[in-house]
């Protein structure tokens, strides 16, 4: 793999915020976090994180790649499932810690099956113990999809 | 402060995924990632944190709470702007380590004095350094509303 740093090292609060500058400013692990939006109907579809590489990578190749945390290793979204994201646009937030992408997603973005993870919603108002509400249909079989448990 | 442990421990991936429970799955920070949205636009306003107690005061007022990593404190959105968020609705995602909310949002979400916090966009494709371009104006003057540095 190689070892990409293509991007500048942050500068001040005021130049991440106020700046043209793109100085993307990753954590300790080396991330950022990014939300990916359906380009058509503007639904939230997915978080995930991206570190230099996949950041680099979804830049140059406008497909949405990440950095999984579960599995340590570089994740082109819709290698498995065929559900690759075309982004449209990207931003990034005042502080450069964090990346919006809104993507053109084939079949769904959510491994459970759904076009987007959040498929429940949390009732507001009640105390004591919250109970899941189902909003979202599955618009895939993830047993088809995914063969030995890959995404 | 009092001590709030108002959420029952995360289960297997599939109860997470796939049950009615809500265990919010809290990072070793304690804490989880959430996104706002505009209800009415579907914008994406900010990406923030939250805490147990946070969250627990998010579902038990309907307004939004977050708890800021630069201060370590709870944070009640828009407390010192007046610019707080309504919650609309509340989603999880598959393994319930992230929040989405649907607000109406008063003023503007992002302390930079932007309605939401994605006010420039990335141009795809280039090579080299990346030159961010603004895309929204400001809706309020952060210098008006933040004395002495306050959020």
């Amino acid at each position: 793999m190689e070892d990409e740093k293509p991007f500048a090292p942050p500068g001040t609060a005021h130049e991440l915020e106020e700046g043209t500058a793109f100085t993307p400013k990753f954590d300790a692990d080396g991330l950022l976090t990014c939300v990916a939006t359906d380009a058509r109907s503007g639904d939230v579809l997915m978080v995930a994180h991206m570190n230099a590489e996949a950041l680099a990578k979804t830049l140059a190749t406008g497909e949405a790649w990440y950095f999984s945390r579960s599995r340590r290793a570089l994740w082109r979204k819709g290698e498995a499932s065929g559900h690759v994201q075309r982004v449209i646009e990207m931003r990034v937030d005042c502080d450069q810690d964090t990346i919006l992408i809104k993507v053109e997603q084939i079949g769904g973005a959510c491994h459970t099956g759904r076009r987007s993870c959040f498929y429940r919603a949390v009732p507001l108002g009640n105390g004591g113990a919250v109970t899941l509400e189902f909003r979202d249909e599955r618009v895939f079989d993830p047993k088809l999809i995914y063969p030995k448990g890959t995404r």
